[in-house]
């Protein structure tokens, strides 16, 4: 589904407003300096395009943003996910696929909403999107009990939450949304029971790690990707807590019971085998956030490259 | 096979007498200082029956217990069990599902007595166990090397060890025993040679850490459960050590090379998907073992909640 | 295929010329204090050959040994593994099953050249070599990029790398030899371009991480034997390293992502219920590399323990 596959958009976004944990917006540059984008150029030979210089978009943050509908920093994250949608549209509308490094995991209301359009409107077909996440982040702003938007993006890109006003996601449009049945959720365990219901009642595809357990991630696969169907092109959007804080510490919100990093890079290399992919999304690493160990940062970090890498093309053989 | 599936009957067991080290006694405390009974009545729903406080059964224990029959705390073991049983069976009798936290494993002799005599009672069934360890615990007196009786608890249930005397476990007849064509273990890796010999004579089912690792526990849980049928009430004995040390490290006799969390986790939400339940045992959480990091009893404590939270219906999705 | 299968040759190999960080020469001597070879000889009840000495070969070390085609201490690798291969091939000769305890693993370049050579004397059968290991091990020294002749010993035995002067492997002839036919890697993670285009072109058998999770390593095993077949000796090769390093930190070359302690220990177990295994070799245990915390030497010493175990007949019922 890629005029050029061998040309990688990058947009780096500094941008920490979806939650409350200041840090992970010092995700992408960390990601950089460990060498994820130069091995992307030397090892996988991409051409990279988009400026290696990360967005801290501070010129979208107003001074006032009190909450609106129970959400905080409505419009800070309204604005900066706003202009990520044009910068991935712009990527994708040229036929690249499209690396997003976040950034909380509202970014991905952007990040969505930049490549449904792109697609729409280049190969007139609309995308399907690997949720890969500890958590299933689509609660509305009704359910939501924190008001983080990190736990809302679905909501928003599926058009199960709607606002009318530009300045509070109201520049969602038709052509920017994901029809809930091209998503696909894979890792969930902490699902809120807000959340549980929305699933139930929009028949959305879901992989926990109960069913990780049961059935292997291999068949797993199988059955997320038959879901999804040979000739969809697809949007992965990774939430670094979807692995086990063994392996991924330094995230906001770690949940234990979650995949192993043999797991993750599994899932990112059966996503980049379809030949589908259009869009990878890096989220919710945070490696300001002390672990038990000091290594746990540096760890982070590295599982965060390997999981871009497999979803890129590394393979093992 | 409840008749009140709703009420849940607990029993607090802080005995450590079936082994040498102390404060396994102390898990319960634990357990429920965690939150633990909090969680099963506000998160689950359940009605909790029993008191909250933990049993240590002083009176029980005799001054002078020199070893019987190799046996060590013989009387205190024999006498705290049969407790254990009126408590057990007093619950089941009415109805309820019941909950004993542990606790070293001889316990298991009384929960298992009392529920099979109770269900026998109330429905003419004979129970099946699911025992859930790095060990078989089915040494008799005779072929045990410590004598310590939380080695042994599933010889005395089945009947492959016998005593007439009262004070030695003479007080088990035959409406408390289990069939050893009703038991099937799953986790094993630590087993002693007699108890290898006595589970190949009596053709008791054994899943290995080896047939987790060929199967896949998705499978072995589909073997397991259909060993047992569909129609059979089924008590759940958790010891706490079929985890690897990685997960619950604080338990007395630690064995690498076992189940992580999340497939400890899948057991007891297999099993409680059978709808089948009647007991649940969780044993050997021994707070006081200084692990190699500080966070060994508190994380050994969280996957004990874990465990029972999942066999009492929490559910990733 | 062994005329006296309770017969155990060993052989302890205290050499790590094959690589440039000293300490897996100190090895064989710290899997021996840690009791291996008297479990071998109490628990599995092998009677066993061979000293209980660790050869170092010092007199077969030359003084001078300047690179050779791209290969450091060409000489004395060539010298040490010559000696090696007569001291498995007259174990080998007898009937016995050969344990070799490395050591890095250019000594495999003396076991399978030892062992192909009396299997084909004994038998008129040529060997299979399971290799359990993060990389194929299989550069020529054309290939290679560090020189080091642990990273070649696959190409050496199976003809891939052929050298005339005796001091430089040519002592190697064609009865020493492995087919690539006969070749099964299990657990590559870190493969060189040059070796994954070697592998190609001769068609080798080969399981990555990335098969064993998509497949588990009950259907990689499956697979891997079946390949084989039933009828065939069986040399197993086992780096230390294809552990992750969760489990076996203390070696040379750790890469993330590899097997868990229960995945080794069960490829070992499945090899040793073919009932074809005729020699094992453990190597690249690396004692004095500090680990992140002071008990991963002594971890990987029993982990390597337990994988010979395994091997050799030790089963969890
Ligand atoms: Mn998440
Ligand atoms: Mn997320
Ligand atoms: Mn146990
Ligand atoms: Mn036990
Ligand atoms: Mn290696
Ligand atoms: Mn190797």
């Amino acid at each position: 589904f890629l005029s050029h596959p061998e040309d990688l958009g990058i947009v780096a976004v500094g941008f920490s407003g979806g939650q409350c944990k200041p840090g992970v917006d010092a995700a992408p540059s960390a990601l950089i300096e460990s060498g994820l984008l130069t091995q992307l150029r030397e090892e996988l030979g991409y051409k990279l395009h988009g400026d290696d210089e990360v967005h801290l978009y501070t010129d979208l943050v107003p001074k006032e943003d009190p909450p609106y509908r129970n959400m905080k920093n409505p419009r800070a994250v309204s604005n900066v996910t706003k202009r990520i949608a044009e910068q991935v549209y712009s990527h994708a509308k040229e036929g690249r696929l499209v690396l997003t490094l976040g950034g909380d995991h509202s970014i991905a209301i952007g990040t969505i909403a930049g490549s449904a359009k792109a697609i729409r409107e280049r190969l007139g077909r609309e995308i399907a999107v690997i949720w890969v996440d500890a958590h299933a982040d689509i609660n509305t702003p009704e359910t939501s009990g924190s008001g983080n938007i990190h736990g809302m993006p679905v909501s928003f890109v599926t058009g199960l939450a709607r606002e009318e006003k530009d300045e509070f996601f109201g520049w969602l449009k038709p052509d920017n949304l994901l029809s809930v049945k091209k998503l696909v959720y894979i890792g969930l365990r902490d699902v809120d029971p807000g959340e549980k219901r929305i699933l139930r009642e929009n028949g959305i595809k879901a992989f926990s790690m109960h069913d990780i357990d049961k059935h292997g991630i291999g068949r797993v696969m199988e059955m997320a990707l038959g879901h999804i169907g040979n000739d969809t092109p697809i949007h992965l959007s990774f939430d670094v807590d979807a692995l086990d804080p063994m392996w991924a510490p330094s995230t906001g919100t770690p949940v234990r019971g979650g995949l192993t990093l043999r797991e993750g890079d599994f899932i990112c290399e059966c996503v980049h085998e379809t030949g589908s992919l259009v869009a990878v999304d890096l989220v919710e690493v945070n490696p300001t956030l002390a672990a038990p160990n000091d290594v746990g940062a540096h760890e982070t970090v590295r599982a965060g490259c390997s999981l871009v890498r497999c979803a890129l093309g590394e393979s093992l053989l």
